[in-house]
Formats: structure tokens, sequence, C-alpha cells
């Protein structure tokens, strides 16, 4: 198999794409196709606001231009920063976390509750949905209310994941989607406390990926 | 990683069977998880009517609930049959070929069209795209016209498959889903053809499976 | 007036079907279709699960097939068993209980309320809502947390049917749909208790087949 | 059974008050309830200007608030002109034809089809199916393009009702819906040309009246 | 610039079209349009019910169609009261308060919210929206529980509003639409406490007339 | 009246900035509301491609924070670029053309047509009208099939442009929007042609903001 899949962390903290790379080790075997996380280093240190969102756009769309090498690209924020600017630009496929991450959430359960960091992106988050055509199928979003740094290493973490993960369960959701890449550690232990799948974008994503290119043999 | 995929072909016909190990041959590797594909020997010979598949829901679960060795399921046939009788007897997570198609092909592209093998399941079809919520991004669905048998031998079925897609482009399909699983093999070539991504949903429905073993680690 | 209103009850409690017979009797008059009502041997003893509801669907089939004396069919199961395939063996009309019953709420009111029999089947209900494509008028379903066998017996049914009704009111409903085939007795008490239209999903069935055969001539 | 249907058609054309006479006479029994065809004296002689429509919400909802003996009302004019004055006037139920006529085929076919008399009406009639919520399921809507007056008698109506039907057929739809009270002579005869369920909205909305009628028993 | 925008009252309350004076005089300027803002005499003294909206249909058309030295024409009532009547009557176009002040809504923010005079009117409200097609972005409408007298002069108005606004607010809108044409004095100091767009309904539907006027220049 | 509209053409080529003065001088008055169009000195010559579109999101978004002395904003491409950038620095309304044009379009006819510049900008423009909610009252989007430039001066434009709005007309278009910035010399003149509304989306957008603008006071 040729080609391999780029994983794209687009902003420029180190940590988080090491955060990637630890939390998608398992998704490389030998002889597989390479996983490569990078970091976009004209990001910002971290992608909150829309201004953030938008910046990264052009360069995230140089980076894929540049990587004539990869076979397919995942844009690791649940934002999809960038996605159309970077799939304008290459015939490999360009996954978004968040696209992705509610595709699969649709292949697992009847309806979807995500787990937002930041109320403030809620927002912004539906807005997307509308764009997918997928919010007939939204039992809600929620947010954490912790900061996207107290979401990696936070003690509390967890039990506040349990917490929003249950009543985005009495909003009708029988399947829970992470709305942030920072998450994925907590992802398998969620699933078993909540009794519902929890499905982690930034592996559905790269699970997509992957199916792309053992598909294209 | 522990258990593996169980692929059933919900007809009796084996010789669909071996179609799909060879067309799954490529998503297994050394040490990787196995995908067993099985036939339901209680299934008709073939899909085709209402009644057919009707008729394999109760053994198709009693096959899923007898696998306590699978980590994961798929159904390999395009109408879903059985999918939440299934679902209903295992905590594994069971995948559809259509759903998990449909919403591989919205990950794709911005509007999909289905290539069905017959014209008298199109409004099946479209009825389980309704349930699904997601006939807003549909451009359309077209008939090849074939049967399902000429569909994997016949000659002239390639060049029929670029002229559907090319009527699908003209729909307004940017992606494009191929409704049988028995046309896995023309898949490469056929994206090649049209110059857009072409889905072949028993891959999209194996993708996704093997994507929850590895998240599942 | 040739042909006559079979009416299944999915199930094999003779005691439902007789309990159809009584709910239903109204709708007969001499000279008029005659509503007759069968038992599907073959059913479990209720239709709880979606293993007893897919169960029923091949013996359904066989049944409508044999039966071609009647010329309009009612499946009396709120989830509609088997609906798709009975259709699929005749040419005679097949009302489905839920289908029918939101089609008439539907020509009352503006938003209809569902009052279920347990909160499992509401998953199933809303599921089948989108399938039909009209959740954009449901204002809610609720569930009345009792068994079928107590609903159509227990003395607290009443005041809890008037509780959970109250309770869609609030939730904009301006009629009320039973999600039951056991709940008739208490319709038109209902109806008076909370001021809007009260739909039994089985009269509004057998009401459009007896329409459909009246036009017929 | 106390109470009857009152039919009322809102233009003070006799002749067309007359056909509804005929057209329902197979829907009274010996001991039935009545069906009473009445004219709105203060009707333009047909409806078919928005103007001629929005003339007769008022009368009409003096005539349904002087009707204090009936049970249900139906109003039978496609565009169900002043529906919602009258049921604002009345705890009776009130059927507009279009409403019941589309509910009705919502639970007979898949997708429906409508046969408009004129070209000028479907921009309306498209209008209130949104308000209706079930746009999803229309197949499409197409003129005969012939006058009111020669839908009833002209010679060539049949064959042209027959073309417009096999045309919506054509655009998916399994179920067709007259969109006019004066064809029902044809339904009959185009559901055996077109081997499809034809629905009559005026017996559609009568057949829902008696239900409600033989449901209050 | 030739011709005017004639801004209807629907009611025949002049105190009510003095208040629009008031409110629209801020949008004439010399030299520009005028804004002529008349009383439907043959209108109730309020429009409430149904029926007074249904009332003054024919009385609005014929007001439009008399007025052939208008140039554009906005109907202030928030139920958009005969306006089908009033755009078959004239070329010119004929702008509704609560058409007008949703699109304007929905060109400042992502979900709107809808402050009604009493609850009563909601559901007619909702009605309105789905026919509309725009009840994806609805965030919710709730009632100032006071009557439209009230509305006006009631010095506890501006609380009830500010309460009624922030409810809104939670239940996710990003700008609010007054319910009402007689609210507008309240909306600059009510957009000032919620930190959100505020829409005045009549000043939406009047600025849309202008821009007809500037843009045919 | 305090403040002013600030009307900026993201891409860089000063004749099209001229045109807008041109386009918008009948929206000024003496003593009314300044209209300043500016031209985006960072923007492209032209914004045809998603990077191009992509590339102004910043700089627009410094040029709104700069512009502390402006009242609205309008940003006159048809794709809207940077809009959620830009609402994001400033508390003042920010209008994008296609959104107010689409708006204004829904506050004129029931359902609307597109006439795009070129092909391969539907597909963006479809995705918008999803992410809008709107897509339900689309009657259809249409290409000219010329460039930008051309669309301006050629002479055979204004014919191409009766072509293809007969066609939306065909398509069910009772009002038809320019989907470009650079059409307005032709509104008028095609509305004459078409006997349907023409909006011209940089009008619908200034006539938005004027409103803002006035209701202010």
């Amino acid at each position: 198999m040729t080609g391999h899949v780029v994983v794209i962390n687009p902003n420029s903290n180190e940590a988080v794409t090491e955060g990637l790379r630890a939390a998608l080790a398992r998704f490389a075997w030998p002889g597989g196709p390479r996983i490569d996380c990078v970091t976009l280093a004209e990001g910002p240190f971290g992608i909150e606001s829309q201004l953030d969102s938008d910046s990264v756009a052009l360069p995230l769309a140089r980076l894929v231009r540049a990587r004539t090498d990869a076979a397919a690209f995942v844009i690791a924020c649940y934002s999809d920063p960038g996605i159309d600017a970077c799939r304008s630009v290459t015939a490999a496929p360009v996954f978004g976390m968040q696209e992705a991450g509610v595709m699969t959430a649709l292949a697992r359960g009847d309806r979807f509750g995500v787990i937002a960091i930041a109320e403030a992106s809620i927002r912004r988050h539906l807005r997307y949905l509308r764009r997918l055509g997928v919010t007939g199928r939204l039992a809600g979003e929620r947010p954490l209310g912790i900061s996207v740094d107290e979401s990696a290493r936070g003690a509390g973490t967890f039990d506040r994941l349990v917490e929003v993960g249950s009543a985005l369960k009495g909003d009708g959701a029988d399947v829970i989607l992470l709305g942030c890449a920072g998450l994925s550690a907590h992802r398998a232990r969620l699933e078993a406390a909540l009794s519902v799948p929890v499905i982690d974008p930034t592996q559905a994503a790269v699970a997509m990926a992957l199916g792309t290119l053992l598909a294209a043999g």
C-alpha cells in the first residue's frame, strides 16, 4: 500500500500533536499505512475563536498542497477549519473531525448528543450541522464548561463528562460524540460508564481515512 | 486486539460470500482483526423482494446472538435487512451496508448519487434514506437495470456503471455510492472514470467496523 | 358492497383480539362491510421487543396472502409490524395503525402528541415518524410507564392518561394520539378531559379502510 | 348515532353541490350518519382565484356556526378555504379536502402525486403543503390544463387524467391525489388504468368525518 | 423617485395608526418616499382572533387595488392578514410584517426568538413559519401574556419584555423578533438590555419596502 | 443620524468598487447615511475559487475592526466571504450579499431562483443555502456560463440573463436573485422582461443596512 495519512493539528501547540500521536498509535500496524501527525506551524496556540478558525484555512491548504506524498488528510480540530480550502487543492480525500465524527455517530445510534468543551462553540457547531443536513437526528449539544487545556488533564474532567453525557441521554441521545480532539483518552471509559457508544471524532476520521486507503488497495 | 469482524452475507449464495472474501481481503493484515465472511444458511438464494428482506431478520439475529466471539458485525446486503433485530440482541456494533455507505459518502462529497441494481429497489432505498434523515443531501438514485447476477459478471456492466454514474453527476452528485454488495470489483476503475469518489458500501461498513475495533484497542 | 375489512391482531393473545372486536363493533352496520378481527396464531403473546415485531412479518404476509376475500387490511399493533411485507403480497390496501393514526391526527390538529405505553418503544416510534416524513409536526411523545396489560385494565390508567396528555399539551400538542391498540376504551373520556381531539389509531385505521371500501362502491 | 356530516360546497354553483351528493351517496347507509351537502349561497360561482378563496372564509364560518346540529364538517373545495376560520368557531371537527386527501394518500403510498386542474393553482397548493409539513413526500404536482367545468364533463378529461397520472408515476408517485372536488366520477376507472391507488379528496374527507362519528359512537 | 409606501393598519383603531406614524417617522427624509400610514376603516377594532384576521382580507385587497399611487405596501399586523389576497391584486410589492420581520431576523442572527403578545397566537404563528419554510432556525416563541393595549402603554411591559427576551436567549436565540406592531417604542432599549439584535417587524417591512423603491430608482 | 454604511468589495479590483458606487448612488440622500464603498487592498483581483474566498476572511475582519466609525457593514461578494469572522469582531451588523439577497427574495416570492455566473460556484452556494436553512424554498440555481468580467460588460449578457431567468421560472421560481455583485445594472430591465421581481443582492444588503440605521434613529 502506498501513501499514508497526514493528520494535521491546526494549532501550533506541539503537546496537542503529541496527544494525537498517542491517541492514534493504535491505528497503525506493521506494514500498514503510516499515520503522520503534524503541527501547523503557522497556527495559533489554540483554536477557540472564529478568527482562530479562519486564520488557519490558507496555511492548512498550503500544507496539504505541499504533502503530495499523502494519500489522505485529517484536520484534527472539531471546527473542521479550512476544510473547503484543503479540499479545493488536492485530489486526496480530506476528512474533517466533526464531519467524520457525526457521520460515524449516525451509523451507531439513532440520535446523537455532542459534548462540547465550551458553551461558546455550540452555536458554531449547530450552524455547521445545518450545513451537513443532519440536524433532524441531533438530540442535543451540551458544554463541559471547562477549558481545552483542562479537558485533557483535569482530574474532574471525567466526572463532568459522565454528567454531561447522562444529560444528553436524557435529551434522547443513544450515541455520544466528543466535540473536541483532546478527549480521546476518556472515550473507552466514558462508553463503559454511559452504556452507549462514545465516538472520538479524531479516531472516526482516521478510521475513514484508513478505509479509503485500504479500499484503494 | 481481541475479537474480529463478522461480515454476514444474508443470502445463501456461497459465491456471493466468496466475492465478499475477495473484496475484503485487502482489509486484513497480519496481526490485525480477522474479517470473517459467513453465509446465512437460512437466507434465500438472493435478496430481491421485500419478503426476502424480511425473511432474514430473525435468522440474522440468531446468528448474531450466537457469535459471541465477534467484536463487530456487518450485514452485507444494501437493504440493511434485519439491522434493528440484530442490534437488539448484541452490545457489539452492527453496521448496515447502506447506512455505513451513505454516511461515508457524506464525508466525501456534498451531494451523493446512488447506483441501484434495479428500478424496483429504489423506492425502498429512498424510504430508508428518509428514516436516516439525510434526503436533503441526495442528488439522485438511478438503476443499472441489470440483474444482481449480471452486475458481478456482465461484460457491459462497467460501461453501464459509467453511464449511470455520469447521469448522477448531471443530477448534482459529487460522490457516487454503489447500491449493491456485488459491485466492489468495479469501484476503483469507476472512480477513475468518473473523477469523483466512488464508495463501495461493503468496504465502508468494514472500515467503520475496523475503526471501532482499533479505537477499542 | 363486496369484500370486508380484515383487522389482524399480530399477537396470539386472543383477549386482545376480543378487545378489538369490542372497540370496533361500532364501525359495523347492517349491510355494511364486515369487520373481521383475527388473531395471528404464530404471533408472540405480546409484541414488545424489536424481535417480537420482526417475528410477525412473514406470518402476517402469509395471512394476508391467504385472505383473498378481504378488501382491506388493518395491522392492529402500533409498531406497524410487517407492513411492507404485507403490502408486497396484496393489491388490497393495508393500513398500519401508527401510520393511519398519525395521518388522522394531522387532519385534526396542528401538532400532535403521542402517548406511548413504555419508554422503550419511543425511540422506535420516532424513527418510524422520520420515515413517514412528519417529525416537523410532532409536539412530543411521552410514556405512560405501565405495561400493555395494565393499560387495558388498570384502575389508575385513566388518571395517568390525563396526566401524560396534559404534559403533551404543554409540549404544544393540540391533538393526542394513543400509541397502543389497547387504549380504545379510554378515548372518548380522555378527549372530554383534555379538551382536544384524542385519536385511537385502531379506529383511525379502520375508518380509512372503510373509506376505501365505500369509495370503491 | 346522533349528528351528521355537513359537506359544504363553498361556491354557489348548485350543480357542483349536486355532483357532491351523487359522489357521496355511497357513503350513506340506512341508520347511518346523514351526509348533508349544502351550497354556500354567498360563495362565488366558482373558486378559482385567491380572492375567491378568501371571500368565503367568513360566510363559511357563519354557516358552520349556524349548523349546531352537525357533528362534523367537510369543506368541499381543494383550496381548503376558510378552514382556520371554521375551526375557530366550532368544537366539531372540520375537515379540509386537501388536507384530508393528502393525509389519506400518505397512508396509501410512499410518495404522492397531485393532479391539479390548472397550472395557476399549483403554487398555492405547494405553499399549503409546506404548511402541512409534508413536502418531503411529494413526488410532484401537474396540471390537467382544463377548466373546472370541462373537468367534470369533457370527453377528453379521462384520457388527459391518465396522461398526467402516468407522468406523475414517472416523477416517482405511487399514489395519485385528485386535486379538485369535481373529479370523483373518474376515480375508480383512473385507479384501474394507472395501477396505483387514486384518492378522491372529497371521499377521503368524508371518510375521516364518518370515522370521527363512528368512533364517538 | 415616484410612488410611496402605503402602510396599512388593518384594524380600525386610529390610535394604532398614529403609533405607526410615530414609529415610522424616522424612515422618512426630505425628498424621500412618502410613508403613508392608513387605517382600514372596515377593520375590527383589534385583530386578535382568526376571524378578525380573515375578516380583513377582502377589505385590504380593495384598499390595495384602489391605491394605484402606491409603489409598495406594508400590512402592519403581525398575522400578515390578507397578504395572499393583496398580492393577487397588485403588481406592487406587498410586505407582511411577520414575513419581513422573520427574514430580517435571519440576516442578523443564527436562530431567532419571537416575543408574542398572547399565548393564543403562538400556534398560528408557528403554522405560518412552517409555510415560510424556516422553522429550522426558530429557537422559540414565548408570550408576554399581556393585552395588545397594555403592550403599548403598560409600565411593566418593558420589564416583561426583558424577562421573555432573556428566556428566549436561553432557548438559543441570538436575535429577537417582536411579534406585534405595537412594541416599536421598546426596540432600542430592549436591544441594549438583551445585548442581541432586536427586530421590530414594522420597521423591517418598511425598510424592505424602501429598499424596493430605492432599487427601482 | 450618526454612523454610515461601509460596503466592502473584498477583491482588489477598483473598477468593481466603482461599479458598486454607481449602483448604490441611488441609496443615498442628502442628510442620510453615507454609503462608503471601499476596496479590500489585500484581496485577490477577483474572488472565484474557494481559496480566493478564504483568503479574505482575516483582511476583512481587520478592516471591519478598524472602521469603528461604521454603523453597519456589507460584504459585497455573493460568497459572503469572511462573514463569520467579521461578525466576531464588531457589534455593528454585518450583512452578507447572499444572505440578505436570499432573505429579501423570500419576502417577495414563494420560491426563488438564482442566476449564478459560473457553474463551478453553484455547489458552494447550495451548501451555504443548507446552512441558511432555506433550501425548501429554492426552485433552482442556474449558471450564466460567462466570466465575471463579461457579466458586467458583455453585450450578450442581458439576453443570456433573460434566457436563464426564464428557465428558472420554468423550474417554479416566482422571484429571481442575481448571484453576483456585478449584475446590478441589469436588474430593472430584467425584472421588466421576466415579469417577476428580480433582486440585486447588493441593493438588498444595503437596504437592510439602511433599515438598521433608520430603526436606530
